[in-house]
Order: C-alpha cells, then structure tokens, then sequence
C-alpha cells in the first residue's frame, strides 16, 4: 500500500477492523461482504470497493477470510510502531478520552498528559504521568509523542498547538471549541461538541416533516 | 427561515454565534466578513455568502452590526424554548461531556441521565439527577426531553437508542463505537474517537510528504 487512501475509506476500515475483531472472538471463519455492510449500515458494494481498494479478495462462495481480512487492515491502518500520545488539558474531557482510548487499539499507547492545575501535576493518574504545559516541548521529543489530543480551554489553544508543533508532533486531534491553524505538514482534525449538539437542534426541528 | 440550511452552514453559524459572542464581550460594534473569516480560518467569500443565505445583510463600509447578526444567528439555531437533552450512559465521558455542555449554550439544558450502576442512580451529580436506563422509556417522556447523548458500551447501544426512539426522542448524539440505525425521521450524528485517532495516526505518515 504505496498510495494514500481516501479519508472516508480510512474511516471505514477502522470500522471493518472493530467488525472484524468481533468476528473473530465469535470464532467466525469467513464473512460477506452484505454481512459486513449490515453490521454497519453501509452498501454491500461499498465494502466490495474498500476491500478491493486495499487488494484484498474473497471468493464469491465463501466470501472474505475473517482473520486475512482482519491482518490485511490492520498492516495499513494500524503502525508497526506504536504511537504515542499525548492527551493536553487533563481535565473532565482528556481523563475521559484517555479512559476511551485504552486498550481499544493496541498499537496506540498514552505516553503522558499535561495541564497546568498543581494538584495534578508530578503525579501518575491510571498510569499516566502529567506534566506541567510548560516542558512540553521537551517532555514531547523526550518520549517521542507523535500525535496530541487538545482538550485545553479554548483561550490558550492555539499557543499551545503552536509549541506541540515546535515540539515535532505530527498529527493533532482538537476538541477544543477554538478553530486553530497549523502547518500543512501537520495532520489535523477538528470536532466540536457544542456543534455537533446545535446540528442535532436545528435538524430535529425538520425530522421527518 | 423556512428552508432548511445545508449541513456545512449550519455548523459554520454554529462558530460565527461564538465568535460574535466574544466580540460583544470585547464591545465590537461592527465586524467586516474578512475578520470573521480569519477567526475561523474561513475564506470571506464563504462569509458572506453564509449571512447571504441566512437574509442577513451589512454594509460596504462598516461590516456587519455584531449584536444584530448574532441575535438573527441565534434565531435560525438556538430553539425559542428549551432543548431539553439526556445523558445516557453516565461514565467518564457522559459526564465529561455534560460538563463541556453546561453554560455553553443557554437554551440547551441537560434534564436526566441515565446509567446501571446503582451507585449512580437516584442521586444528583452537579445538579443532575440519574435514573436507572429501565426507566428511559417514561423518564424522557416526563422531562420531555428531545436530545440523547449516547455514552453506552457498544453491546447495548442499540437497544438503548430504540427505547430512546419509543420514547419520542428527536434527535440522538452517538458517541459509542456502535454504528446505529434509526427510523429516519430520528436526527442522528455520529462521532467515534477511535476512528478519529486512527484516521490521524493513518494520514500522518503522509503528511508532509
């Protein structure tokens, strides 16, 4: 796999493998296209094209070997490497995003958390060690975080996506109701709670009419 | 505003109402499309052509009046009355997410939650009362509440959210890694972190490149 895939091809695999994993622990040996696709409302001819796109195959009687499957998805989606990352602003939202994180992809491990509240900082929290915002440009190179998660106030987030791009970090995921910008070399994505809420409200009121 | 606005619209008039809060705190009379525009890292075309649709109009000269295109915003997305929403599925990130919610949009107000742990259950937590999920069906109906916020483990996600259906919700937020269906006239937003990680530690490897 040489080529970069589309974004929303990405987000399909991520869900074939949760798929997939279930299929496995259930002791299932083969499975459908159409099955895949009822699992997670999507087309069976969606699946067909995603599988075909990262060149794997089924036969037409039995379908596509679940562990084959499985293997051939997660060399693409999943690192050789582990990743590391850093979840910054250790509040409600980070404790529960690291809480939601672990465990569900092995390959992703939680290197360190940052904040500014004395109380939390120097101390380990679920095994995690939270340092002050202020080292974290050395503390990032230190163990290696490629990939932070911004739950900060929305005031200061855009200086401190500013020192996690100093600091080397390569992709970024914010939550933060602040819209930030950053370099193009660094992968960003963006979602915003409050947002997604005001959609729900304003398309209810059109449900169904 | 009788037409229903596009997708992308409405989650740009979500940011605009929050900017032109900050600006009526700052006591900016006055706002031109391009500073809007740089805030949110949109182009002023894109502005201008938002408050186009929504019947808002400004002048060549002074911009847009910040309280009068903040109230006309607020009209078209925030509901006259209360919208009444539920937790369902009260751990880490329920409750991380009805902090998050709480004070950030007034006419949003966060009536139950909901959980099986009995620790939980029939108590306050910061004001709001937990009952046990067996008694979604009625609970909702009592506080007429038209939002959920799905927080459940995937294995019951979609039982919960049919009961919340049967119980009259019009709108339902997911955040369980879960991909459910709903009656199509149920207004249903999907976000999974885990797949937003993914897609991020997927596309940083080309970033840059």
């Amino acid at each position: 796999m040489n080529h970069i895939l589309p974004h929303k091809t990405v987000e399909r695999l991520s869900h074939y493998r949760r798929c997939l994993s279930f299929l496995i622990e259930q002791e299932r040996e083969t499975v459908f296209s159409h099955e895949l696709a009822a699992m997670l409302h999507y087309t069976p001819v969606q699946v067909r094209r995603d599988v075909m796109l990262i060149g794997h195959e089924g036969t037409l009687r039995h379908g596509y070997v679940v562990k084959d499957l499985h293997k051939q998805i997660i060399d693409i989606i999943e690192s050789r490497d582990n990743v590391n990352i850093a979840i910054v602003g250790y509040g409600d939202l980070g404790r529960a995003i690291m809480h939601y994180i672990m465990g569900r992809n092995p390959s992703m491990h939680i290197a360190a958390a940052f904040d500014v509240n004395p109380n939390k900082i120097g101390k380990y929290h679920d095994g995690i060690l939270c340092f002050h915002v202020d080292d974290i440009v050395e503390t990032i190179k230190e163990y290696k975080i490629q990939i932070a998660v911004l739950t900060t106030p929305a005031q200061v987030a855009q200086k401190v996506a500013d020192d996690l791009v100093a600091a080397g970090i390569k992709g970024l995921l914010n939550y933060t109701t602040k819209k930030i910008k950053l370099p193009e070399k660094i992968y960003l994505e963006e979602y915003d709670m409050i947002t997604s809420l005001e959609k729900v409200a304003y398309f209810m009121k059109f449900a169904g009419k």
